[in-house]
């Protein structure tokens, strides 16, 4: 069976060396001292161990199952998620008000990564949740927070998002369900919903949906969407719960992973919910919270390619087979460990550099977010606006390419299902598709967001990296290794920006063409300035005498690594993208 | 369901434009007229898409059972081997001397990659048999030929390869599968086999197994190890069948993928054994057959990838969403189809170009496979060894990155099973690991393959690329936009190769560290020379009046799309390579 051990050394380093979070820079993160982390990290990485791990690989085996209208979660679900609820790990993030910790986003996320790491498919029924949690915090009445927030923050009831239909994904206006007002204000919903994750199940007593649909007089397309609160079971004046509301399962899909998380078909027969926001601008409301939900889903990406990293380095030090080419390495074995040979050594160093890069990419992403939410700082809120779907796409493409190299380091012991290495891969396959498919992401990335605010988020980027080679260009021991191949990248990447900007308004798919690309090419830019902020870090901390100098030796190490063998992969982005629309767009539809 | 339409017409321009093999220079190649291939790739292609792969969906829900000991195989597999039997399409180039078709492997090899893209995992019953067929025609003593053979072409018995045990998959040296001489001169073989695909079955009477075992006498490590012949029944004198023999299933594996194909643990508990081959040399009888074998697992890579392909181009043109943001193509419709948007198409082409260009290669490949059994060509048998693992390792990575872009196009339907393409996804994941896992590919080219015969074999594969640049650099039409670029690409091959040539003595790991990436950037030129020869032939076509345009004009725009977008990425290889051993080798085994 796979094991899992939080890497909360790595995650401190992010946290204090490169983020140094408990300088207090953002209101909220005074408190993150060192220790304090630490013992949040320690912990949460005994429970993600000992409780949440073991059941990974049970859960991908056995399913959810449907039993008279309601889900039963896998053996061992429930009382996983008593005790997360118990320790108070369901709510890190959410306001004190409505009984949540009020830490930072930036630690919610931390800790989230352990727990996604350990079993990404349990993790979803509190991920959704939190969602819900914070469509509602943002855009709800009062009385709707005070009826809702405090059994969400505490998990008594979960939550899900409903916006899929079985005709319409990403093009969200052409929805159908439907949303009639009654006498009393509230509204009967009507029409079906698919892709519903966490739709139904046996963890909670009651489950919050939050569903878009069209009431009358919005007009057509996207504008005329609303965002309702329907509950599973409906709720007494005092707070009780009621009636079982007009929602039921239709089915849970059979999928290629995420096996323990049900993915439901949503039927709504004319059931009472309750507008959330203003009326007709539901998309608005349910984009308002799309930031943190896209960098949680690149968060996944990552988190399950450590979990699979992890146990292929176990196997890889472990399993015997051939001899080291320069010298026997295990003289009194059989043969030697995989890992002496250096194409199995590459395959480890590729996903090492890029889950640590991811790690700490992710966190300052998050880092962003909380200096938008708690220091109002427009340009934070603006770069992470930049930066989300890089994250979300790059960092769920190459998270799953990670899991399946670390399957491929098992041979044909990775294929088979009993040694948990497919599930690592078919899980991780979910994340390039849901929350906006990595196609999507990259659309958004060159059709919206390097334009926004006249492309000052991406100027200011740009400015970032800039400053920092420069600021550091007198260090020599940064310069070759670190920051003239940054420079390189970033060039690529102002390159092929200067090209879409010189070539959408007379030929969009000049830039669509080469999006996905682009998007390829801004994510090796960030692990570069990452890697490179890394190099500096570790530096600085031998420098002055670390006690832990492999720790960072090691950074150097995988620094050097990514900036040799990954960071390259710009220049080849960069050629697609200046080849243009015509080899994409040249044959006729009828001539495929 | 998934649908599955043999590409027919491109098989024939493989065959005839560009291999030529009607006009007969190789012995056995004078039968293969246009409209003799073009029949029989026809009638293959009826079967394929009524029988074959109708089964493919519910062979994979289904999957293989273990019923008191007895492996039964999905609903309809059965009655669809009989019906290939009866057909003789599991015999198409084996020898007429016992029942086969005597076609040549070519013709063999364009028929398999469409009964592979309709149902892989059904056609590895066929395909096993087909190896152990080809060990025993070539090693097995006149006796045992008459006894095995006839029965195996007609499929009546099928076979199975016995290498890999608990301990070890690629290291056979370790292998602990005991054979003691018995004073009839046959063997008791104890040992247990693992992961042996199609073990046991319900589709034949019996069960050929090829075991390799250690006899006493032989040494240790490889050099101890011989073939036998393990029937599931003992064969009496008169070739009826009789006991059971002491071979017996353990279980069959949950794996990711391939469940229509039964991977059994096999229990050989003093089991009767016949040597096949030298006694001590079972290694080499058994690498005799590898170069088809690994090229059959290459065809296995792309002929997932093209139906996985079919399924994906169906669905652009026929999901609604979105529109065209250069103007609405579906005015009458609520949206427009997938396939108008440019990261759709920009997908779609990548797997186009990819797989037309995947199998011209793999048939080519075949073909000097022919040269060198048929007219005894050993330039051909020494090209073709340098390039089989090129084709398993290039395009079993490349085949499964397809056909994890085929399942992107479908979106969240993609990751649902009953849409089948979480299915060629999984099922194409197992080329990359069986038959020597493409780690052990890059391997075998760099470390065996490149040096080989004095290197003659790759430098006769750079004389062709450059011959044909220079034969045809005249031809502007071919010049800029494919020439060149081959040129370019070639030259980041060479100088890889000149790299490995002066840094492996001192440092072998300089060279393996390269391996990988060795291996595609070969991949890629070989894709670049079929395009350039696609184009030329293609050019001449057209030049020379076909009644089909528009097939010969997609060649091209294909052709120029693999060249600007695809072929670029020799360069990053060629940087990697360049980087050497020591950011691969940099970190110490305790610091990961």
């Amino acid at each position: 069976m796979p094991h899992y051990n939080a890497p909360t050394r790595d995650l401190q380093f992010v946290l204090h060396d490169m983020l140094g979070v408990s300088a207090g820079q953002v209101p909220g993160y005074e408190d993150l001292l060192a220790d304090f982390t630490s013992a949040v990290l320690e912990e949460a990485g005994k429970i993600a161990r000992d409780v949440l791990a073991p059941l990974n690989l049970s859960g991908d085996q056995e399913g959810c199952r449907l039993e008279n209208g309601i889900v039963r979660t896998p053996k061992g679900f429930k009382a996983a998620f008593d005790m997360m609820k118990q320790g108070g790990w369901t709510a890190l993030d959410c306001d004190p008000a409505f009984g949540g910790q009020g830490m930072p986003y930036v630690m919610a996320t931390a800790v989230g990564e352990i727990f996604v790491s350990a079993n990404m498919a349990f993790n979803m029924y509190q991920g959704l949740t939190h969602g819900a949690y914070s469509a509602i915090y943002s855009h709800g009445t009062e009385e709707q927070k005070a009826t809702y927030l405090p059994k969400m923050v505490a998990c008594d009831w979960t939550g899900t998002m409903n916006l899929t239909e079985p005709h319409c994904g990403t093009d969200l206006g052409q929805l159908r369900t439907r949303a009639e007002v009654q006498p009393d204000g509230s509204y009967k919903i009507t029409g079906q919903k698919i892709f519903i994750s966490a739709g139904d199940h046996d963890l909670a007593e009651n489950i919050i949906h939050l569903v878009l649909a069209r009431a009358p007089g919005g007009g057509e397309g996207t504008k005329g969407i609303s965002l309702f609160i329907v509950p599973k079971f409906l709720i007494n004046a005092d707070g009780s719960l009621g009636a079982r509301n007009g929602v039921s399962v239709g089915k849970i899909e059979k999928k290629m992973g995420i096996h323990g998380n049900a993915t439901c078909v949503m039927n709504y027969d004319g059931a009472t919910g309750y507008l959330l926001g203003e009326l007709h601008k539901g998309m608005r409301a349910m984009f308002t919270m799309m930031n943190e939900a896209r960098l949680g889903v690149g968060l996944q990406g990552y988190a399950v390619a450590e979990a699979a990293y992890q146990n292929a380095l176990a196997y890889a030090k472990d399993r015997l087979q051939g001899r080291d080419v320069t010298g026997v390495k295990n003289p009194s074995g059989p043969a030697d460990p995989l890992i002496v040979h250096p194409d199995i050594r590459r395959n480890l160093m590729d996903q090492k550099s890029f889950i640590e890069g991811a790690r700490a990419f992710t966190l300052w992403g998050a880092s962003l977010i909380d200096r938008g939410h708690l220091a109002n700082d427009t340009a934070a809120e603006g770069l992470v606006s930049l930066l989300t779907p890089v994250i979300k796409g790059f960092l769920t493409d190459k998270g799953f390419d990670c899991a399946v190299q670390a399957q491929q380091i098992f041979g044909g012991h990775g294929y088979v299902e009993d040694q948990g290495m497919s599930q690592f891969a078919r899980d991780a396959r979910i994340t390039m598709i849901y929350e906006g498919a990595n196609g999507v992401q990259a659309l958004d990335l060159v059709g919206r967001k390097l334009a926004q605010d006249g492309g000052k988020h991406v100027m200011a980027f740009f400015e970032m990296v800039k400053a920092f080679i420069k600021d550091n260009e007198n260090d020599a021991a940064l310069k070759a290794p670190f920051l003239d191949p940054l420079k390189a990248a970033s060039k690529d990447l102002q390159t092929a920006a200067m090209y879409f900007m010189q070539n959408a308004v007379k030929n969009p798919n000049a830039a669509l063409a080469g999006s996905y690309d682009f998007m390829h090419l801004f994510g090796h830019v960030c692990l570069g300035l990452i890697w490179a902020r890394t190099a500096k870090a570790a530096q600085a901390a031998l420098a002055s005498g670390t006690t832990d100098p492999v720790f960072y030796e090691t950074k150097l190490v995988t620094a050097r690594y990514y900036m040799a063998r990954q960071l390259p992969a710009t220049a080849l982005h960069l050629a697609r993208i200046l080849s243009g629309a015509e080899p994409v767009m040249a044959l006729s539809v009828d001539a495929f």
